[in-house]
């Protein structure tokens, strides 16, 4: 008996005038959503809690059992653990950019030209890798999309109470980063990174690679700017927590990062894989694993270019890969739910539930027979928060500790 | 007007397919339990929180109104309280069984034999509770059935944070009991105990009852295992935290156990109570006491033995009570519900919430007609917690105070 949350990320919408005050999950065709949901008990999922606009990585942090309001401290630990640094808890963690700076440390573009090619990603990730800052802490820096990486700061004594060195805006000098906490700790770190800062602006100058784009009259790479300081929490392994060997399938590095980051196993797959060959992925996953979460980014995508054609056309796409779940849950547990409602309206997430539907073998089946907003108000799970998901997952796979006797 | 709150102990249920899909609460006749529901405000009830499989003890005090996830220790107060000892916040509570062992302590009979006699208890009672293990702490034991017992310790500088004398195995030997924490009182504790143990052995072997049983071919009881240590929390009384006269009825030990503990007045009962003499006696309490709390355990039994037919003819027999308690609600507000879900599918206690009805003369009564898991649901209730039920009552009673100005 497995268990499968199926994360349709941004699924969740507003009414919108165009779609005659319907959503766009109200608009589409969705023959096995509603049959799962049919079969299944429902209600509205609030990733994080009421009145929460969460982001992917919270909601996801929240849907797999964790706390995300006292121990979420930013996007970093997460971006970087997707990115494929091993991230240790109490690493300091940052997002970077690749920049072009002039002479006076003024940014000219904040993406050195966006696009860096995988020769020039290698020389860099080494030079950053190389570089020394005292004994006693360590760097460690990946490059992920385009000019975008990651970098972590391990050792004692470091502090993620400082600001960025990125201006985030261009024309604007590179920031001198500074304690924003009255500690030591917060000091030093600042201290070591605006050294690192000073060091790599020298040592990127001298690279190869940078003759080489002064020649093409492409743009200098020749600063990082760091961003997001973040210290890694530490969280119980979701294997420890849950005793099920699980497993994450996200196209998008930051879902990768919060699955890694928990201890479950990232499954390999193409940044640009289709929706039906996740679906597919999952299922062979499955066949390996106690637990698989998989998210589908697609809709979200949609909802952030406020095209509500493509997100009825994306949510028609799921449906149609959802018929090789009827199967699953004649002997399995499947959740199907949205991490959180990414408005057309809005371009952005927005604080308003999901539906969720819990399917499989002794699941209590209540009367709403679609997977929509508002029918899945009308369920017996009523609304419930993304940390209810888990335990009550466990409990059907009867594997919940008693408390109490 | 009185309360009255009637727990279903186990109530709940999964749908079974050999009902054709249905729980043992949907496929029983509910003409009473319906009756009330039509009268009253549903809703579903998780009796400690959404996805938390409560024990009987932990789902009891979340009903009553007090916080099992952050006070509760463990059974061993409750099993002592319910056996009948007087436990006092601070008490370090064991649950007792008498064993047999051999000459090197290994254990033979982890029951002695099971049948123990009257008599015996009352030497076996005397002898402990006359062991001097230095001035300042006190033992407190009681015989409960057959080999079971609970005892007490009761001293300044005492802790639960020890390991059991319970090898929880024949065949293995007593376990010398160890400190789990690193503090003094730990270590304390544990000395003492594993002096009483050594006393106790000796001083058991030399008792004329054993002689007796060694010439009958009977196991000898010549030692006490001890297990589950519990710090006994402490609580506000019922009465004190609610200003009513509160009174206990159940047939379990634990849950009377909870009952004292809290300073409800425990009815005398016989174990072997029926359902219908349970309901008179309840009713008969409610003219002495303004709040009545009743466990009718005899479901939750059924559930444990996987049969799902005594279930429906227990529920049947309850339903038949009921009727008594049709006046009642006229004048008086009535609480059914579950303390937790016993699936017989599982043989044991799991997470989902059972259906709760309020009744009495000024409900909001919703449009629910059937006192069932998911008619329930759609109660104007919605989906409450186990500590929400005194509140509720208390108000209706128009007894609570008000919350600002």
């Amino acid at each position: 008996m497995k268990a499968c949350i199926i994360v349709l990320d941004g699924i969740g919408d507003r009414p919108l005038k165009k779609l005659g005050n319907k959503t766009p999950l109200e608009a589409a065709r969705r023959r096995n959503l509603d049959y799962i949901a049919s079969r299944g008990i429902n209600g509205l999922l609030h990733a994080v809690d009421i009145g929460i606009r969460p982001g992917s990585d919270t909601a996801h942090l929240s849907i797999l059992g964790y706390d995300a309001l006292s121990t979420y401290t930013g996007r970093g630990p997460f971006e970087a653990a997707g990115a494929g640094i091993d991230v240790k808890p109490g690493d300091i963690a940052f997002r970077t950019n690749f920049a072009t700076v002039d002479k006076n440390l003024v940014v000219v573009d904040r993406r050195a030209g966006r696009k860096i090619e995988e020769e020039e990603k290698k020389v860099l990730e080494e030079l950053i890798n190389s570089v020394n800052i005292g004994d006693d802490v360590e760097i460690i820096f990946k490059t992920t999309l385009d000019h975008r990486g990651a970098l972590v700061l391990r050792g004692k004594k470091l502090s993620d109470k400082i600001s960025d060195s990125d201006p985030h805006e261009e024309g604007k000098r590179v920031k001198k980063i500074m304690p924003t906490a009255n500690s030591e700790e917060a000091k030093r770190t600042s201290e070591i990174l605006n050294e690192l800062i000073t060091t790599l602006h020298k040592q990127l100058k001298a690279l190869k690679i940078n003759e080489k784009r002064r020649k093409q009259k492409r743009k200098e790479i020749n600063m990082l700017l760091l961003r997001g300081a973040g210290k890694a929490p530490r969280y119980e392994k979701f294997e420890k927590r849950y005793k099920l060997k699980g497993a994450c399938i996200a196209t998008v590095a930051l879902v990768r990062g919060v699955g890694k980051f928990l201890g479950l196993d990232v499954i390999n797959v193409s940044e640009k894989a289709s929706i039906k060959e996740l679906g597919e992925l999952a299922l062979k996953t499955c066949e390996k694993y106690d637990f698989v979460i998989l998210n589908i980014k697609h809709c979200d995508d949609a909802s952030h270019d406020r095209n509500e054609k493509r997100k009825i056309a994306l949510i028609e796409e799921i449906d149609a890969m959802l018929a090789s779940f009827k199967g699953f849950i004649k002997e399995n547990y499947l959740a199907i739910l949205g991490d959180h409602t990414t408005a057309i309206s809005r371009g952005d997430h927005c604080a308003e539930p999901t539906p969720v539907t819990i399917a499989g073998p002794e699941v209590r089946s209540d009367n709403v027979e679609k997977f929509t907003e508002r029918e899945a108000a009308k369920g017996a799970l009523h609304a419930i928060k993304g940390n209810h998901i888990m335990p009550i997952l466990i409990d059907l796979l009867n594997k919940s500790e008693k408390f109490g006797a």
